[in-house]
């Protein structure tokens, strides 16, 4: 249950304070160039204690290869990556050992498995979601030979909302925010919290170009469906929609359907997919994260033998964790789409009989 | 790609206009009563040609057992279902036959496949989530046994909200309303689009009552993650939530913290689930239907050979897709809730010690 | 579990005797001419009561197709098929009813889930192979287009060995023996079995023509292991060997090698497997059935209670259970090769390219 | 389709002459006392260049677990485990890299996937099966706290076959022989292969001791099904027979069934399996390996570009790649039955409420 995805499937393991952390790529097609820079580039893009936005919690993040590729291709075999945790301060954790964090997974974990690694949240740190980026690296260079991309930003923090979404824009931001004009007051959001030792919550935009007509398998593994439980699955994720989702449950069916035309469609509310597949428009995701549940604050909580404390966290944590979650986004978006694109392969008998005879 | 579920497994089959649809539900436990009738009842609530509030088409949805199931036991075999389409009106399809509904399946089907069952929509009409009710309610029945219930209603049409929720109202209402102050609005709402040739959309709420804390398979089959996939995965839902997912998103940490007490969680903002596992609180769901792209109105759209034409649909359509679709909300939330209490029993070796020896 | 194949996915449902058994048949490309005939004929290849040698019940085993077929096309939706029981024979069970008979799956099926269905074996019957040959015979329509066939008959029958495989001579044989000169011998020894109110082993040989080079996912769902499941599935097998298999474990290195020539491998001990994927020569399978455990002997056996109790089987039974048991592998074999060949469709950069670009 | 099991799941990553080759084992209850040096002694079983009967290549296969065991129990989350390769030899592979070795996968990995690492053997070479020895041995660990074992042996060398099975005194042979009469020729057998450049084949018999009744799931994840694809699936595997298997086809009924008293079974032709469900008798399997197809004689063959060759291999090779393989037959042995446990642990209502109420 550490797996996702089907055709293109990965493995994830790791823990926040164990020795590394990483996955295990399968299912990638033989005779992909895999570029190494590039794959180091996408993690620097997650990677935490960037800035005054993010945890302090500094690691490189170097990802290494272990197998699956042989003089720079990908030879169809299962591609390996490690991550070293190098940072991971060996500093005491005697006050947190048997307190549950309010908002965090610590509850839940010890009741299920009547143990749980304490340091740092273990196996349900958002640190895991490097290995999520280094796979999620690799999908992204498959979908380029076939031009799909997939961009993100921030559209939201605190409530405040971008009023436009420019992708360009957001790689170069430092709170990959997606508009301009709106940044500063959400940075400004962020600062707030943390000078106040809090955290503030965000919204994700996803967006996927070059996509197919096609892509998505009907009925329980649709194109929807399934980024619905990769956001979801995603750390801090509460609600994921697709198009004008949300807008659309309060609209009629005249104001919401797409029309269509020789050309295309004449709008997109559905977000590029009607019916759980690609409809050749861009895929468009709003991903709402919860603001960081570890806040300095003094909260009321329990520890594992349910004596009753009030509670104050120490360490280092992401004020926002949304915009380092952004990153994440992008990733599973991708490896869901390429996921699909080899799904897709076997839909008409025309194209499994050109494939071989 | 027509299967949902890992231990309590279903795949679905069937078209609009075919000669029947159903399902296999594979992992049912051996010795469950299998109550025939609150199978039939589970249908009923969700079948067409109730009230003027839905679709015209009458459809007995009378469900048919093949297997699986020994002197009102179940046998740990696969329980296959069948109800056959009774009401598929010979009515002459050719006015669609080559014409994209818009809003609809039919653009991308057609590309995927290079062919399509044109009459009703085929595989992708909302009349297969028949198949889901009838495998759900035998998920619920496991559920019972374990005093887990699934409860749901209408919180908002067209943008008028439901400001308390009373699951036991809804059951009563037509509408499925869950507050009965704002239910005839909505009731006038969903008439006022139907007079006028439209349709609107609506947000179905779901609570799941009496979970255990540790239902969720970390990481990658966490119990949001699954649920999301599961309600997307439903005809004409665009976003999913837990909890307060949305408003999260605007929150302080400290506000959005749910604090514990010795008895317990003094909030519930996370709608009982923490890292992707259940906390024990009440499991809470949103989910958003677009407005039923059936509309009599006329559209802009093209034919199969891409030549435009202005068209205006014909036949029997529901004016709001919600209504009905909210009992297909509490049938997959059945479904995963089960399947997540048999997946949880390996969690530790305690527990299978304790089954073993 | 009631589930086989990854891209290419049949499920089967139903009891010896109950209502009906079938199957749902997930991901058949669209555009496949669906034969119902040339299904139905696979089914009587496979339906008993046809000749002394085969039970006496009589079954139509006629198919019903319920979904995925419109136009006389597979539409890449499921394929549900139904057989109705007709002759279950309404007779008293109360003999064995707590007896569990040797050599059968009662004493497993009881101890596992707590109850069972005794009538004729239930689900553990090998009337459910109806299924799998009904879900084969699409498979083989599908494979027929890539010229690819699958072709078996009997080899060997309580020991007597076929000195040469003549698979055109098999599908008119009513033993579907594959050597003329040892065939009435195996006939003899079957009958005098029966005769003695006993049965016979027999092996079934199955060669696969015409696959392409490179079927088969290493490293944990290559072709030869996915073909010993799906042989060592079928009730009665207790043996599976690829090519030479049993013989090459007494040979040299140097003996068993296929060594190779620009024209091909100059000799096929491997029986068209290297690595577990296809090397393009014919795929060889022997699939050695048990004889068949239901006998008219006395014989020591205990009830559910476990107290002791002599005991001789009536009803009706097949002499030799490999006969009928051929057909089913055939089946069997064609849905993994199907399978492989949707699968293989993106096992490189290349072919993706081709088939999007 | 590098991963193996249901509810206990591995994936393996690595090649022959890459950095490093593990796994990840998911699914493993928490709990679990994770015995280091255990994995390590039963790596040290399997691992190459302990006698002259074994490939000269030494390899220390000092396993590192990097996550999913904290304070010295599992987690159960999922448990990483690497081994780096030391022992590469940095040779020249000019000779072999575009020459297609008979009776290996270089010619079906180079058609299917347009490139192969050459370097002895990649992803194809036996060298991965030290990642399913260090699986395994959690799975043992697991296996042990309910006192099942799993113990094998060698019991034919180039036909010499073994007269009695004592499995305690193959812990201690070189060779791993069952029969202490027949270990000396055996010895010889490989011997004298290998002094003649060329290799012999051989059988494992794995015995399953302690499983109760239950284990297998029915219709397509039978027990037999599940061990045959496990033992097909490894190197140089080409039969496997559950059983008296390959005997029993010769058989009548009557000799063949194991009748049953109040004490047991009277015989175990099964293999204690039956219908694909364990029935509490000792399990056992023959698997039948071909020769190493690694031999220093000259052969017929061709290059990448199909020019005939005639080529002699040079290297370190095992002379009985069963040996060595028997070991792994254990190892694939106890991740099937673990996975059963867990799997099976949901059969019956009582054991579902048993365990949550």
């Amino acid at each position: 249950m550490n797996s996702f995805g089907q055709k293109l499937r990965f493995s994830t393991f790791g823990e926040s304070h164990g020795k590394a952390l990483g996955c295990i790529l399968d299912g990638v097609p033989a005779g992909l160039k895999i570029d190494e820079e590039y794959i180091q580039s996408e993690l620097d893009r997650r990677k935490p204690g960037k800035s005054e936005f993010e945890t302090a919690r500094k690691e490189a993040d170097k990802v290494e290869i272990l197998s699956g590729v042989f003089e720079g291709l990908s030879t169809g075999t299962p591609i390996a990556m490690v991550i070293y945790n190098t940072n991971q301060k060996s500093r005491d954790y005697t006050n947190i050992k048997d307190v549950f964090r309010p908002g965090h997974a610590d509850f839940t974990y010890f009741h299920k498995y009547g143990i749980r690694d304490y340091r740092g949240g273990g196996r349900s740190s958002a640190r895991e979601t490097a290995a999520r980026v280094a796979a999620g690296a690799i999908a992204k260079l498959m979908l380029k030979t076939l031009n799909i991309t997939i961009e993100s930003g921030i559209s939201e923090v605190a409530g405040i909302k971008a009023k436009s979404f420019d992708y360009e824009y957001a790689k170069g931001s430092i709170i990959y925010a997606l508009d301009s004009k709106t940044e500063d007051a959400q940075k400004d959001a962020i600062l707030k919290a943390k000078n106040e030792h809090d955290s503030v919550g965000g919204v994700s935009r996803v967006v996927i170009k070059g996509s197919p007509v096609g892509l998505g398998q009907p009925l329980y593994y649709k194109l929807d469906a399934v980024l619905a439980d990769a956001m979801m699955g995603i750390n801090a994720v509460k609600a994921v929609e697709i198009g004008d989702g949300i807008l659309s449950s309060n609209l009629l069916g005249s104001q919401n359907n797409d029309e269509i035309r020789a050309d295309g469609f004449e709008s997109n509310h559905a977000g590029g997919i009607l019916g759980g597949i690609s409809n050749g428009e861009d895929i468009v995701m709003n991903v709402y994260f919860k603001p960081t549940p570890s806040i300095f604050k003094e909260q009321h909580t329990v520890t594992t033998t349910n004596e009753e404390v009030d509670f104050s966290l120490k360490g280092r944590h992401d004020p926002c964790v949304a915009i380092r979650g952004t990153v994440v986004c992008e990733s599973m978006a991708a490896l869901v789409v390429a996921d699909m694109l080899l799904l897709n392969m076997g839909s008409s008998m025309d194209g499994v009989v050109k494939y071989y005879i």
